[in-house]
């Protein structure tokens, strides 16, 4: 591990390096890995996605731009977001000869991601009969101007000679499916370049506008390029040996669905930007996110990986949501166009915790969506003949469920398997239902769910009523027909997740409920108008929160059944099933794969309930997750942080880093296929980085809310120094500071009240503003 | 068609001849075909099941000799009877030269089955250098001593010389899943052979006694031989030209299931066979069949093929159905041990009808198998988390469920297929109740229901009541993740026939409540306290009857929907998707089958619904025949004779008469496989047998009962000049017969009591003893 790298470096798994906690980088460039490394150096702001791609590369490197709000189904195929035209497109000549990876020797290469700044920086050496150059290339995606993408090109001659730049825009892009570009065109607007484009299904309108500024060197020639979808500038410059040229690069990215004149504001923009130069656009752009990591920041001494891991995951987390407006996560962020760059229940459960305690406002935004989509949410329901709001499993702009009837293909056959998450996976509307509360219980923003959340609840346990059953011998409600987390197993009932998620989601919109009557009658009455709500069905809700079953611990084993039946099947382990594949491309679960008929799972389900629910005794946590543990084959990224946080709760601390840092590592060393039968599946896991910030609070911190009181159990690894993070809980800032087993929690000074926790002595105490208390040894 | 055959005969089908209306008889052996004219052949008598197969022949030639309530399970695999030794065993040499069909010259081969009498006759002519021999046999199982089978083997030399008959027992058998035998003891017993065999799983003790009686010829020589697990007499003869050798042999079958003793009691029962000699037990055999016959038969003029394909059919119900004891028809009688030699709900929906109009005991008798293996059934119910009686989908002796849950296995990958019939089919039960309910109407056998019906009604309506959900935001009972009789369609919700079978059935329990309340309140308060059984609970029964959701004909298509979302399917036909086959073995329903996301059946569903309640107006059967029918696959015997009752009831003569004889012709000639993949799934279809009662009397005579009165509605085929039956009704007997358009009805003379019947006014009118009257033209 200790071979001799650049200063400041150390090494983090094969290929990467990290340095100062911040800094994650390559030395060696691996042809075989551009998939993968495209993902794992990209950069964005929530508005858009760039790939950590090379400068002069195209199409079959995989260089995306992916827009938010640019949703589009071409040729009747999957709906996702729009790669757009890639206006960073720069390709470098030197005395004739092409300047880049694959041509001369190339020395002292490096490609890192400053996650402090996002900035992705490369350079290299480049030594040919033709000369020697240097380059190096920083770019970004303004954090403060969301449409904007920066890049300074610089080129250092060894010899004197002729410097042949070529910059434009790209408009021949990747697309995983279908071209979503029924025109394109290129266009010489002034001193700037544009492409404009219109999307196939919904006309948008698309435009990229690029403009340069040149320093250093000798022009000699410059003249405009148009060819197929490419428009281009070539700079031919003169050079002295020793010389810099450097080629200061804006794009503008304006589509119809934000604006009204997307090309003619882009250019304004772009005009802006060659006023304002890169510096200060990059100096913006920098503070913004220094304020980012001020709230969001978690540091951890004692292990330079995890400290690094743990912010490439936040990183990740914050660039792949659109905090400027009500769109979806997509679940695999903006670092490509798979999954449709569509929210999952991933959403509100991996991704918007730390927005939560972090950045409120944006947790609000993400829970907006779901009020904005609920038209798509109803027409969802009402197609499969229930009420109320479905939520979508793949939820894309309108919120109409986007997941096919015919997803995976038995490789064995050729035959398309009907998967069912679009009809039996239930639990993503009580998710939303968990997620709405929390964010209620957080931040005390009782307005919200006036104007937004009490429809949504009561929408949700419309539905939750409709899809329950009554069993009248039993005189209980069960949940009949579904697919928990662990997507194995589908056509299961009282799957032990949905079933405790449905009854909260029940109780809480009763309780919204009953606190609307007493409080704001008149909201609640014209709620129940537009929603021809009775009283008789919020009775319902009541009936069925408290009897709806809800498999208990069993007395003697304090196990819980995953779903009824579970133990009834073939009790056996991941790799002794694995040995069963006949391809090893099989998908594994329904109808007939080499997990269904057995008790392997695909990903936490118990376990994943015990994350959420913090009801269970710490017995009841040990017996469950050495039980269910061998028996996961975590073919989920969601799964091991699941498994992290609840060994952290019992106390199993080398679990629990085990299992943070095999989340933590899904996107770095990615050791997964980023292609698999001709589809790209690969891209960032957003639901595993947002649960970076799950698995340090709620799990090695031990923080949950009990009383709308602050609790912390800390746990964290022996050979980790300190933990510390900020928090915000109804508005008010904290810091929570771990060494050893005592925690130190100190609230910030400018707080406008007191915080209450859970002191030593279990009794809840209140923390003014700038105290600070000891919690633990 | 027309080509020469020996006096009387015309062409049936292929080799199949026919004659007198009673006789089906072939003149050409195929010895391809012998596993399956071994079934085509066999005779029986409920007791016992006897292939059609040579004298000769052994485990090779699938000689099988089936006998009631001897079930079995041999080294861990499926229960099924027992094949036990054979008693008919005889093998003939001449001067010695083995005489065979195999051997020799043969000439004048006939095989053949008399009906009527239930006689197997087989002739040929043996042409040899060693000499010329004429062979005939005759044998039977009796009709009147059921553990009686009886040989006449004559044998006339054409030639002098010297003749060896070997006669003995072979118990050597043919068995489809393991040796159920752990003993098998041959010995000879004075002048009698026998041999005792115990059974593996339950050491039932089997024994097969053999005694002769050799006429002609001059007996040289005798000795009796053991070798394995053969015993046999050898006798040589010596024979002059022209003269004939009479073998006349009995068999007695006994054990220890239904006796104390089996061996004593064979013995001394053959040696009164031997002293009654064979004409006398010949002659009571075929009393015996003319009575039945007097009651059962159904007479066809101007079609002699669907005469004698009508009387095979008759005669296959009859010979299938254990009259004498409670024990299950098999699904294949007592051709052979395949599916189990159990009962499914053919049992009560296609064979019991025929009883329950001619002979009651026998149906009664049926309904007893149910109250017997009520045990079962709340076993089954139990274990599938419900309460009262789940009956099996495959009800062996003790009605625990027989079918497994991997059934078939995917031929394309090898795995097994997890079916569903054990725990979905749930439409077993109310079709019980329905059952019980006919033979009640039909009977007027209350005392039935007192002892025995009352108690199934309740436990299978607890059964119906905690199966079903109530669906609280639609106010309805659902039945929810079942199978209908259309066995490729798994895991849907609210199967018409099973709604309207349970529906039928919740309300017949009520009605029996309400009644034994009024009329019987000791017996009620017994049998609820017997079955823990409250009040509360039949207000549950009356509620869920009251509230069952039914789907109905769409008002503008008249179409019921199969299941919910069954129009919704790839509507296709089954040619078309028979050419997506991978393999020709697959099969073709759950989980990912050809047929499963298709609107293509297996079987009638719907129209089998049809068949079973009246409460449909023409219209609606018309165009639910109009729809269904191209969809159907008929890939079950049971499909046709549900679109021929149907296509009656509408008037579709000719397509009535189509499927009536595809039905009819299901067991003659059959083109489908008798052996699959290794296993023998050949043998006589009960079901299918038992329908051509149902087809003539409910199809073509339009028979129903409405109000407590006979209705008749006769729609003949052109080219029938008479259809002729007997029926019983409430204990009074009557004739039916319809030439044309016009139907007679005539009450037997000894009647007690008038039949109420709907005249041509449509009033319901009284039908004296004796009295004749006319319904139609």
């Amino acid at each position: 591990m200790n071979k001799e790298l650049s200063t400041g470096f150390s090494q983090l798994k094969n290929n990467f390096l990290m340095k100062d906690g911040w800094i994650i980088a390559e030395q060696v460039f691996d042809k075989e890995q551009i998939v993968t490394t495209g993902s794992n150096f990209m950069f964005g702001n929530g508005y858009l996605g760039y790939r950590g791609t090379f400068e002069e590369w195209g199409k079959d490197e995989y260089v995306a731009c992916i827009v938010t709000d640019t949703y589009d189904t071409a040729d009747g195929k999957w709906n996702e977001l729009c790669n757009v035209p890639n206006g960073l497109f720069v390709k470098l000549q030197f005395n004739g000869e092409q300047v880049d990876i694959g041509s001369g020797d190339i020395s002292d290469y490096q490609r890192s991601i400053d996650l402090r700044h996002g900035l992705l920086n490369r350079s290299f050496s480049w030594q040919h009969s033709a000369g020697q150059v240097e380059v190096s290339t920083e770019k970004f995606a303004s954090m403060t101007s969301l449409n904007t993408l920066a890049l300074h090109y610089r080129i250092t001659a060894k010899n004197s000679g002729e410097v042949t730049l070529l910059s434009g825009i790209d408009g021949d892009v990747w697309s995983l499916n279908g071209d979503h570009f029924q025109t394109m065109h290129p266009s010489q607007e002034g001193e700037l370049l544009a492409i404009t484009s219109t999307t196939k299904e919904l006309a948008t309108d698309i435009a990229v506008v690029e403009g340069v500024n040149i320093q250093g060197g000798s022009l000699k020639n410059e003249e405009v390029v148009k060819q197929d979808k490419q428009i281009f500038r070539k700079f031919v410059l003169e050079v002295r040996a020793g010389e810099t040229i450097s080629l200061m690069k804006f794009v503008e990215i304006r589509h119809s669905n934000e604006c009204d004149a997307p090309k003619a504001e882009a250019i304004v923009a772009l005009q802006q930007d060659l006023e304002n130069g890169y510096q200060k656009i990059k100096s913006a752009h920098q503070q913004a996110w220094e304020d980012i990591w001020g709230s969001t920041d978690i540091q951890i001494e004692g292990d330079e990986a995890a400290q690094t891991l743990t912010r490439f995951n936040l990183f990740q987390n914050i660039i792949a949501t659109p905090s400027h407006a009500s769109l979806p996560i997509g679940a695999r962020g903006l670092s490509c166009q798979a999954y449709q760059g569509a929210a999952f229940w991933d959403q509100e459960i991996f991704n918007m915790p730390m927005f939560l305690y972090t950045a409120p406002a944006a947790a609000r935004n993400i829970l907006k969506y779901r009020y904005d989509t609920l038209g798509g949410a109803r027409r969802k329901a009402k197609e499969l003949g229930y009420e109320g709001a479905y939520y979508a499993w793949i939820s894309g702009k309108t919120g109409d469920e986007l997941c096919p009837s015919f997803f995976f293909k038995d490789v064995l056959t050729g035959r398309p398997i009907r998967n069912h998450f679009n009809c039996w996976q239930m639990h993503i509307s009580p998710d939303i239902a968990y997620a709405i509360w929390h964010y209620y219980e957080a931040t005390d923003d009782w307005q919200f769910i006036v104007e937004y959340g009490a429809e949504m609840f009561f929408e949700i346990a419309r539905f939750l009523f409709a899809f329950g059953f009554y069993k009248s011998f039993r005189d209980r409600y069960e949940l009949i027909r579904l697919l928990g987390p662990d997507e194995y197993h589908e056509n299961v009932d009282n799957n032990a997740f949905s079933n405790y998620q449905t009854k909260y989601a029940l109780e809480k919109a009763c309780y919204v409920f009953d606190h609307l009557k007493a409080s704001n009658s008149i909201a609640l009455g014209k709620l129940m108008e537009k929603l021809s709500l009775s009283e008789q069905e919020v009775a319902n809700w009541h009936d069925m929160a408290a009897k709806i079953y809800l498999p208990q611990p069993d007395p003697e084993t304090k196990l819980i059944e995953q779903f009824d039946g579970y133990f009834a099947l073939e009790d056996t382990t991941p790799a002794v099933i694995k040995t069963r594949l006949q391809d090893p491309g099989e998908y594994h679960g329904w109808p007939n794969g080499i997990a269904v008929h057995t008790q392997v799972l695909k990903q936490a389900d118990v376990i994943q309930l015990f994350c959420l629910h913090d009801d269970f005794d710490k017995e009841i946590l040990q017996a469950n997750y050495d039980y269910y543990e061998p028996r996961t084959e975590h073919g989920s990224s969601l799964s091991p942080s699941a498994y992290a946080i609840v060994a952290s709760k019992i106390g199993y601390v080398d679990e629990a880093y085990r299992n943070f840092m095999k989340s933590c590592f899904v996107d770095i060393a990615n050791t997964g296929k980023a292609v698999s039968g001709g589809t790209f599946i690969g891209g960032i896991h957003t639901a595993a980085c947002g649960s970076v910030w799950n698995m340090t609070t709620v799990g090695f911190a031990g923080f949950a809310i009990h009383d709308n009181a602050l609790r912390f159990d800390p746990h964290i690894p022996d050979h980790w120094s300190r933990l510390a993070f900020h928090m915000k809980y109804k508005g008010q800032g904290f810091n929570v500071e771990i060494t050893g087993k005592k925690l130190e929690l100190t609230a910030d000074s400018d707080n406008s009240a007191a915080i209450p926790y859970f002191s030593n002595s279990g009794e809840i105490a209140n923390l003014a503003p700038g105290e600070r208390a000891t919690i633990g040894a």
